[in-house]
């Protein structure tokens, strides 16, 4: 039979257990400490909420088994990560977080088993978290990966990196980095980049500044770090020397794909308050929920939901197929970032004074949503990447006409 | 495995097969006719076009197979019927417009086995046009069905069927029509109605007059429909007594999806002229497609085309699966139609002054494209069903935690 | 006192005898003919239209006094043309449509005192039309006006004009051609323009084809037309040789701003219908227009005409002030041009089916609307010179701090 | 002459000093505490920045001359206020802050000569500050005023007041009240409302909690107030007995204005941070402001802004010709809440990484815009009251044709 839209058993088991896990444990605990991970405790309270997920069996889920995880791929994620998302405490709980969930992800396809033992074992298991260090402050590498300024000169028995980053996910705290660096050609050129792994107390590293920004679900911050002749030995390069875009493309899909489904549960959350709201809040001689212009921001609400999944699956399901799916991915991005947005923001506006207070979870979670929309490539680098591929296609399509 | 979107080999064969038929045979058909299937000779051309889908193996492809067709579920359907819809003529030709395609499917659903010889058969093969009698001029059922005015008394041996009817699709040379009548209860109520199968020539049913709507590819065009004291005897009832709101879900929702996925054709031929247009075009020193705003439209459509398609998907998959699904095709329907009308709104600007003239085919299509947004229920209306099924979960979600 | 809205008594009085004219007597001629003015009898009905609003005292209040006109500024126009274009035959009746309006506005300010007895005398009366050939087909001169492609080379006594123009409009029947040729300088280059006067008869000057477009109001039609060695004597250039840029700044903020006039009226009218239409019919228990999906309908419609007619105002109010107003008259016509399209389509979703059916008018004059938003440069060619402004504002703000 | 947009030279005077009071002494301020003008110091900063502003001669302009304002009517209130707004600490330096400014222009209008010694020369004078106590918690006065609960009961000598507020801005500090309480009728009645003055520290006034909204630029906050048996003495009646809501109307036509033109200000000055910012970073081989997608967003913003003063220019030209306008404030509050949300989440757009961090102030200058969508009515509430006037003006006008 063509298409098959449903789930496993083994599935919906994670799911539902993650469902109560965070409604029961996780949600009070992100309240009480207002969404503020760092203030709440930092890594102490993850070590505390990750072994409560250990306990329930729904650590690590994207985790290769050997290393502890539930190994489920791509499509299996969408639903499990999304529940975790209900609360922006859940992924650290689930240790599901962006960047370790990304870097757990990319070190299972293409680091050694030295590497692996070294470096993944322990992020697997929660035991040190990671960052990834690639954007750098203008004019180096932002939306633009190719103007990649922090340089690698080889040196004796490895190699040594002198840059600075910026927007460093994780940085404050992590147990190390996987640092993109020039192996070859000048800023501006494709190609030449290389990933090294370094410890965070490998000597040169520092993480020199916290960029506040509207969100407060990442533990370790965004953060500024330099790199001043920092020495990596050659066995901790990440895969192939000048393979680092490459690479970086590995991790890019699935990486972007987890961000939308962890965002999808805090969309949802946002739309489930609202409903709630309206659904009891009196006015004008009967429910909110009876009017018709709140009824077109919940519809308008469940329309995006849909939607938001749909393209969700389908990349997932592109990515699983083996494919990198930069297109599939780039689409269900920029789509789904626009839509948490517009869905918090009819949240907010349903739900009146208090939509904008402190009194309902909606107005701090619309500021841990709204930089979806620049982190992890702009809507506007994404939809310059895809309409570039649409034109090409029509040209190679006029060419194929024209040669016939 | 969880997840899967692939389409068996001889659903893509039937796709490729529709692709060429579209492109090389019926496009140039629909192009010299300007789009208008009556002026080009309606139940003429019709025939002469479905002789060739049959030689092709394409014909009816949604209709049983001991009637002819190919038997496709939904989810088949689906890239199937986007295919034919290419080309505004497509679905006449492989006689999957509407609204025969969705009264082929209601018959095979509900009509009875002589029901089946009598209707179904020639309807599947072709031999007749038919004709879906439900909506009525104001005060009658319009977007809200319980106003249903149109009435059917009991006499001996059948029923009188006396009302008026308006935008019937394809009434004027149908073979025969399915007639929605009251049978219980008064205008405004829930419940009462039923389904009357009754020939074209059957004494009091008169075809008034044409309403000429924007769009031109409906054979038979949209009319006015008057029964006076029509006589249908009892074995012509298609199903039972006062179940034909029931019947008539069990149209709805595939019927909605059908025409998303026909229209879905018209918007991707909309985007393609547009993306070949800017592909060559040259401006601004360098070609149009080189343009930021321009990307920005190429995006938004690609964007629109693969939200439409994944919530087409999805609903069809749920359909197959034996719901009503009455809240995915509602999202679906909704989402695309409006979607569809961005689409060739973003097309015709692309184009400039071309865009809006007869020299591209966008025009018109926009044309065919925007009724749609009203077609099978305003968007308004599905919103407010989509609203209060939220609202309705988001109650029993709270009676339900209060009873714990 | 600052800031005064109001009109002078007089004009008032132009106003209402324009609405009462309009309604009265133009509405339903262009009803009768489905609002296609070719088919309506084209010079024939205009001519018949003009002196019935001469006789009303109404005609050509844009005009110069000594010409026969009311000479009204662009502020008291706004009104007037509003109240003319609540039909789209309404402009012709009052010689107000494009392009004859701004080509008698442009003859008014730059022609010599021969120029205006020969040609502009005839236009103001109405006598004959006139066409402006600036556009060009790909790769001439579009979006893009440096692209100018045809040629004027010096001659004895005059200049020898090739080249091929698109999209002109009321070039079939117009009685002279303003022509935009290049007198120096190549395709790409800023400068090097003329305007040159020819009637039509002129031996070269060929009408080709009509390119048919959705819109059904312009007299003449949108045409190709073709210059082949027209000779045009020195005395019959418009202003100064290689100043053709320059002068078409005067004409093209005021043109634009007329067309922003002449289409709120359309406007308005489709805002009435769809008002009147929700204020009168039934559904869901009560008047449309009492459900609030649909009140936001028409709030969004009030909204955008008043944001569109407080933007026209401000335009007009600067061009009468001196300026060339090229920001102002930007945005408003970028703003209005969309405002009207969003303001026809929610009022073709308000009548449902009969909102798509030529039982209304709404569907027609969404078409008519439609190209708005590309004649008169494209809306992201507007848009691109409304940044480039700011974006270069915000330069030399910079470079003042930095001076300081 | 018809229409004339210009302002008179003292008031173009008094927008420029504060131009450069806010640029040169209040910007400062605001950046060092991050906008936060309670924790910055409250009323201690207030009296500061206020004195420096008498200092400057543009203390209080809205304020009338003979309570040492500037008498300025609401026309030329706008581009002052708008200047001031360009800080968040602005309209508080020149004490036009929300609600003592709507209060002055109340007390202005209504009080009686020893209400105006006694409550308005303080206020004007910035000796103290006020609150305007009329919404309530559901199920009272919200969206809907009719809805008012707050009872006064006729005592001898007065009246005693029981009842909760919400959202009461500025009652934390407040010099005093004003209230709104039912003397006649029950709640969902119309009519029956009385205001009544009274010092803040009158037994029975309670300040229970301030509402945490994500703007926090509103000194003394938004908090709960509840009223115990408050007596007030019948010379502390404001107007007269039941004519609350008839004042309610003269105080909420300019307050809204006035929200409008302080927080245009904080839109411009989210606008100018951003193009500022693309006109100087690098990227794609270039600005980023050279780029089409982030054009798009600059123009559009300029668009946003110019249709928003447009629209205030209107409504207060309305405004002091001495009409309610309630339809032309609710048009310009309506429009321009949303365009300032929208301005400032482009300007966020363009400014990548920092557009959502603290290094730049638009990510909170957002927090502070978007509540504008539901403080002094949602978007929602005025649409239905536009809606439903221009239906009144619809069947009007039908009527009128009737009856011909």
């Amino acid at each position: 039979m063509s298409v098959d839209l449903r789930y496993d058993d083994d599935v919906t088991e994670v799911v539902e257990k993650t469902t109560r896990f965070v409604r029961d444990y996780v949600l009070p605990l992100e309240n009480e400490h207002r969404g503020d991970i760092n203030a709440a405790g930092g890594d102490d309270l993850r070590r505390e909420m990750n072994a409560k997920a250990k306990a329930e069996g729904i650590f690590a889920p994207h985790a290769p088994v050997q290393f502890g995880g539930l190994g489920l791929n791509m499509s299996d994620r969408a639903p499990v990560f999304a529940a975790a998302g209900y609360s922006t405490f859940g992924p650290i709980a689930l240790h599901i977080g962006a960047p370790d969930e990304g870097n757990v992800h990319m070190l299972a396809h293409i680091a050694s088993d030295e590497q692996k033992q070294k470096y993944l074992a322990p992020l697997a298991a929660g035991d040190v978290r990671s960052a990834f260090a690639m954007t750098e402050p203008s004019p180096g590498a932002g939306s633009d990966p190719n103007a990649l300024s922090t340089a690698a000169v080889k040196v004796d028995g490895g190699w040594k990196i002198n840059g600075e980053k910026r927007f460093i996910t994780g940085a404050e705290g992590a147990g190390f980095f996987i640092i993109m660096a020039r192996t070859a050609g000048a800023p501006g050129d494709r190609g030449g980049a290389t990933m090294f792994l370094a410890p965070a107390d490998t000597p040169g590293i520092s993480v020199d500044r916290h960029i506040v920004t509207t969100d407060r679900s990442m533990i370790g911050g965004h953060c500024e770090v330099s790199f001043t002749d920092v020495f990596v030995p050659d066995e901790d390069i990440l895969g192939e020397v000048d393979e680092g875009y490459r690479y970086a493309q590995v991790r890019l899909g699935p990486a972007r794909m987890t961000h939308v489904m962890r965002w999808f549960g805090s969309a949802q959350r946002c739309h489930d308050v609202a409903v709630d709201y309206v659904s009891k809040r009196e006015g004008f001689g009967g429910k909110l929920g009876d009017l018709g212009m709140i009824q077109q921001m919940v519809a308008d609400n469940e329309i995006d939901l849909a939607a938001s999944m749909a393209l969700l699956v389908k990349a997932c399901h592109e990515l699983d197929a083996g494919s990198h799916a930069s297109n599939e991915t780039s689409i269900a991005k920029t789509f789904t970032a626009e839509a948490y947005t517009r869905i918090a923001d009819r949240s907010m506006q349903m739900c009146g004074g208090l939509g904008v207070s402190e009194d309902l979870p909606i107005a701090r979670l619309q500021q841990e949503l709204r930089p979806f929309r620049i982190y992890d490539g702009p809507s506007e680098v994404h939809r310059w990447a895809i309409a570039r591929r649409a034109i090409g296609r029509a040209k190679k399509a006029a060419q194929a006409v024209a040669g016939r």
